[in-house]
């Protein structure tokens, strides 16, 4: 484990970067005294940023550069033309060794692209994925793929399985993480033919992974199983549409409460119970997902944060290093290689 | 308007069939005493269910029938076996002029593809999707498809749009709703390949709608457009995924309301704040979704819904019916074909 925590930081990702960034690394090194950044992108804008809190300059190191992804290119272009980007050379930072983690609120496309060119991809991993853990009625859920990938073919989320069960045991500390892939009935016949065929392999592996076979759309919030597997399409409209309703379920819920003198009265004495609700379903609270299956700890922000979740992703890339995440995943997918291996070679013999 | 509104009714389709079922209609004929069902199924168990209450046995008439479409029945099968299952007859009997409605909480895949069969598609639609209204932050917005198709390409998807618009026209009385499509960011160059060839044909189309581009997941909430259009896989995971995070607020609010002395007494002055929330998101009050794009007004209520929920979804089909929706989904998609045929001429002039 480090003693203190280089995390770079693309200065300039995110809607209202670079203003967002500087206050969410003040936030994050006042929770982690011992943590440093190298923030890279527009000096001229980031000194006066840094500078204006004296704390913050001196956990800071800037590292100039005027180019920058912007939300709209396209990965391909980021790729051919972003090599000195912010985003491209906070990612090299940590390929290179100067950081231990890499975390981003800019273009998810390019961050994606760029950090599998650079860091690559874990042994027996073809693409990486976007995963997060979230609450729900039994504890957490881990969910892969949020939008990395848009089209995925039956092994990309066996794949996804075998991460998201690493990623669970690590970082939900569960002995045997239970898998679901997510579809539109718990029937085997239903679904797409990916789901169908993914669910196969999965039955019949010879891992040593606990498949509980489909799941729908409200087993994420029921914690029927510990991580769910889905392409990026399907899981990024998913954890938006849930957001959503979570949020007009607050405007509805305060609506309601200010309708009458009473309800306003009733509010005002429940005012510490709607206090935990509102912390509790802070999106920012779970800003900060991971990109598993690379060679190096790249967190993706949401573009559209403020300090305090830009702090969040922060915190959540820091906590992954101190925990040797990747050195964990790497052994755990070794092993899991090697079982696959033996076993294949058991039933050829 | 026809008199009297006569509703088919598949009395063993759902997970509670037949209890669920005639407590749904003896609840809906209390509500609408004009109303009359035939109810198709097995005579020895709904009629003792029927005639416990005189009111309901008087707007029923039993159509026995032994067969049933089980809920794991593959659609096929039940097209080859199931010409006798109480789904079925009902389905038939919209289409001999029997009832002005179908009601089914049975298979979703076997409705969807015996009413397809039975009552074929109105001109210029090649499948019929499963469409339904949600509370947004300005309104109600409709979505489609909800999970009758798996598989859509780009020309499903600028169908759904059409009959998404006739559809908010008629029954939100928006006279030209917006039209999104449902992806993983809003600029042009994000998403799977049906959905970009859709989006470049609705931009390009030379029909009279208000096509707003794509729209995200937390759109659907916020009611950015009256319309969002998506394959039936990614539209039933959101929903469903949607329900589970509003059932997990809902928990958590209780929870936290029950924490202490001082919450509880604040939830107790609350209370009538509390139970407007309940009764807004309870999912019965939006049960009852349509398949559009047939001849012939078939509803889908959820399978595990209760006879509330059943209600609901019968006053639904009577609505419909009352208001002749088909005759204007028809007269309208007759207008936007015309519109298309002539700009295509213009356009070839």
């Amino acid at each position: 484990m480090p003693d203190a925590v280089i995390v770079a930081v693309d200065g300039m990702g995110g809607d209202n970067a670079p203003g967002m960034i500087v206050e969410g690394l003040s936030l994050a090194r006042r929770r982690m005294p011992d943590v440093e950044f190298l923030v890279f992108g527009d000096e001229s804008q980031l000194r006066p940023l840094i500078e204006a809190d004296t704390e913050t300059a001196r956990a800071c190191t800037i590292r100039h550069t005027a180019d920058a992804v912007s939300m709209d290119d396209k990965p391909t272009t980021a790729l051919r033309t972003g090599k000195n980007s912010s985003m491209r050379l906070a990612i090299d930072a940590v390929d290179t060794g100067e950081a231990h983690a890499v975390v981003s609120a800019g273009n998810t496309g390019a961050l994606m692209a760029m950090a599998t060119i650079v860091l690559r991809t874990l042994p027996g991993i073809a693409r990486p994925a976007i995963a997060s853990a979230f609450p729900t009625l039994r504890g957490q859920t881990v969910m892969l793929d949020l939008g990395a990938n848009i089209e995925c073919d039956a092994d990309s989320l066996v794949q996804f399985a075998v991460m998201g069960e690493v990623f669970a045991r690590n970082e939900l500390g569960l002995e045997q993480p239970s898998i679901g892939i997510l579809n539109v009935g718990v029937e085997g016949l239903k679904g797409n033919e990916h789901v169908k065929k993914a669910a196969a392999i999965l039955a019949e592996s010879p891992l040593p992974i606990k498949f509980h076979g489909f799941v729908e759309g409200d087993d994420l919030s029921a914690g029927t199983v510990d991580v769910i597997v889905t392409d990026g399409f399907t899981g990024n409209i998913a954890l938006k549409t849930a957001e959503g309703a979570v949020r007009l379920f607050g405007h509805y819920l305060r609506e309601s409460l200010l309708s009458s003198l009473r309800t306003r009265l009733g509010a005002l004495i429940a005012r510490p119970a709607l206090q935990t609700m509102r912390d509790r379903f802070d999106p920012r609270q779970y800003n900060g997902a991971m990109l598993v299956g690379l060679n190096g700890i790249c967190i993706k922000s949401h573009g559209g944060t403020d300090g305090v979740g830009f702090a969040n992703a922060i915190v959540a890339a820091v906590n992954l290093v101190r925990r040797e995440f990747n050195e964990r995943i790497r052994e755990d997918l070794e092993e899991l290689i090697a079982a696959e291996a033996t076993m294949e070679k058991a039933a050829v013999q």
